[in-house]
């Protein structure tokens, strides 16, 4: 019997789990899913004795473990940390092994694709929801557009994994993913995009300060802050002549000028570590950062004058409701003001057993056909079943199973170093989304 | 004869040069002064062929070179840039040599503190303008008041090395001094200080925002903007009760908002690298950080709406003034924004001959004695004399070489890595520098 390796049992891996031991119980396809965790009560719960299943326990960092898993196997999909994919990725050339990520290729991953070619093996990864299923969407309608003689010009794509809006907050936002990424967005770098020909900058510190709207039918206005790179996308999508490339992040309308007030106190800071921070109330730690104004003054009315904003609006509210004006002891040693934001949010913006999250993605396109000039909206939203099989499981586990399913069946050709930009990969695993009700609508203008 | 050695014959040494050449023309010091550096000539040049000199080529990673000069020096004087102290400062303790440097002292330094007293040698650093006479200066002052049963409420420290004002241009600022230091003001970290009993921070992206002024009698108004640390010299000086604990960086009038529309622009991350920048012209890579408001707008117009300021007023006239909006490329790969800014700003702000620079330095004290409550200032202003013996030359090299000259009559019995913070230190450096014209006047209130 064929094996296919599972690294990573947490949130994003449910779905794939689920989905892989679904397939194996069907008679043709006789493969056992062993499914490895640091934490083997937890692969355990999540193979839930199923017979084709096994869990084991898999410590990335012991090499002889990791090299007997991966060589056993035929196929291996990792949910490790992305700057561990690379380990994997060596010893999966050397047992001629597929690899599914659902993470950024790395420029250590990208460097192993001439050893992958020669190995006959392919290492698929952006193979989740954002990157995943925005490239497989975005590439399907990028190529029927070319194919019928179509011209791009231009091309914004939206994604965000935010919370139900039944079961929200006053920032309308709770960590449905990892919250690292979140206090740090906007960190080491501007956002590059393409605008009309141009390109454009936005550096971190005004991130959510030049913010964009969308509309999504049935489910009303979210607001956008730019990704990192979008240039990036310009040669994989084959956009290089399209004037207008812009790839952002959504949010709930009034999220990014409330975050935009904790960049501008300097909260998103990594750079550097707080003085007396294990002892100091919060109070007091916001408060070193807010000017004066000559004396006098209630927090609240310097919070206020310094952002500019009204002392009694949503903003100093949403402040407020963090905690952040308390005298609670920040109880953190060698901390970064992200470090010390971090940990206050993580208790705030907690998802919590009966929370309910979402999976939010519009692409827009606009293309001159002869002399014709169109507009299509394609959105996608993805309801959470409930808090294990979320919506940012879904989306990311089943992508990055459905492909390691193509793998196991033969049905890819490619090796090497890939991204699902391709009609073999994005056409058969879109069908597969489709039927697990992961469908795109479309409006055409 | 015994030999001091002075690594580097750049700007800063040429008065330390002067200085110990002329002592060693007196009968009771017989030093031979040896000037290193890796352009021979100009060690040549600053030797002007006096009897007790001699230029010898010197390059600081040439390990045997080295070894041998430290060897045969009973004091060391590195002009050398901060980061390389600590080779020379090695070989200095296994060679038992002194050394003087005027740069602050690094954690690499500071860790040397026990084998330099083992080998009995002082590690004397900090002896510059800034570091340095700030150190000497107020500590004679801070000693003072705490001698008469004072106590320090308040403590202010402001400096700046600045072109002469009938040299000036638009933007009041010539590069006088390191460029790379000027350009990068702000970056890895907020400035910290202390205000009434608090600590403050200041992140970068405001550095130039939050400034305030001070008055030097006869010399009119500067800016000033806070220093990256002040908390970290409350325990040198003694003032860990002190209040309001503050140092800061002196500009003309009306620069602190020009670069803050730098900063805020983008042109002084050092994050990142440029797409492009080798061709792109000056005016697409400015505009591409610049919100469109919608189009149509002049690029003067959109920069003054972005920065809120006047179309016609003095920061857009500062800006292009500059060159960066003209078609000019830029010619830089693989650069920063920081570095690119700093390529234009070396051809914009460049110190030419016949330019004459000052360096002006100011303290305020605010002390209680008894129920008296008492105030003063003591200022300094030195002009360049030229564009060799310069104002920044002087007030950096000149206590340096005072240092060392204190060290080679044995005057000074400390061990280890030191500042001049002490008496035994500060004390003869600060008659020696009045002799020689560099006078603190003092203002009480």
């Amino acid at each position: 019997m064929k094996k296919a390796l599972i690294i990573g049992a947490g949130r994003s891996a449910s779905s794939a789990i689920t989905y892989l031991l679904e397939q194996a119980s069907k008679g043709d396809f006789d493969w056992e899913i062993r499914v490895g965790d640091f934490n083997p009560e937890l692969a355990r719960a999540k193979v839930g004795g199923h017979p084709k299943g096994e869990a084991i326990f898999f410590d990335v960092f012991d090499e002889a473990l990791r090299r007997r898993e991966v060589e056993a196997a035929q196929m291996v999909i990792s949910f490790l940390p992305p700057h561990l994919h690379v380990l994997v990725a060596k010893d999966c050339i050397e047992f001629k092994t597929h690899l599914v990520t659902a993470s950024y290729v790395s420029d250590e991953m990208q460097a192993l694709d001439a050893e992958a070619r020669k190995a006959g093996i392919l290492l698929l990864n952006e193979l989740g929801a954002d990157p995943g299923i925005d490239h497989m969407s975005a590439m399907e309608t990028i190529d029927r557009i070319k194919a019928e003689g179509g011209k791009l010009e231009a091309f914004r794509s939206y994604c965000g994994a935010l919370i139900a809006p039944e079961c929200n907050n006053i920032w309308g936002y709770k960590f449905t993913w990892a919250p690292r990424n979140i206090i740090l967005a906007g960190q080491g770098g501007p956002a590059r995009y393409m605008k009309d020909g141009h390109i454009r900058y936005i550096p971190s510190l005004r991130l959510f300060a030049q913010v964009d709207t969308i509309e999504i039918p049935g489910y009303g206005s979210f607001e956008a802050y730019a990704n990192r790179n979008s240039l990036g996308y310009r040669k994989p999508y084959g956009l290089m002549d399209t004037a207008t490339m812009y790839r952002a992040t959504l949010r709930m309308p009034g999220f990014c000028q409330a975050w935009d007030a904790l960049v501008r106190i300097g909260l998103t800071d990594n750079s550097y570590k707080v003085d007396y921070s294990a002892t100091m109330p919060w109070r007091e730690f916001l408060m070193s950062y807010i000017p004066e104004f000559g004396g006098g003054l209630s927090n609240e009315a310097r919070l206020a004058k310094y952002l500019n904003v009204e002392e009694d609006g949503e903003i100093i509210e949403k402040i407020k409701w963090t905690g952040m004006l308390s005298e609670q002891p920040i109880f953190l040693e060698n901390a970064s003001p992200a470090d010390i934001l971090q940990d206050l949010l993580e208790k705030k913006w907690v998802f919590e057993a009966g929370d309910t999250d979402m999976l939010v993605m519009q692409h827009q396109y606009e293309w001159t056909l002869g002399r014709e000039r169109k507009r299509m909206h394609s959105s996608l939203v993805v309801m959470g079943e409930d808090s294990v099989q979320t919506a940012i499981s879904r989306t990311v586990g089943l992508p990055a199973a459905m492909g390691a399913k193509l793998l196991m069946e033969n049905k890819l050709t490619r090796t090497g170093v890939a991204i699902p930009t391709t009609p073999d990969i994005y056409a058969p695993i879109l069908r597969d989304l489709e039927n697990h009700g992961i469908i795109f609508t479309h409006e055409e203008f």
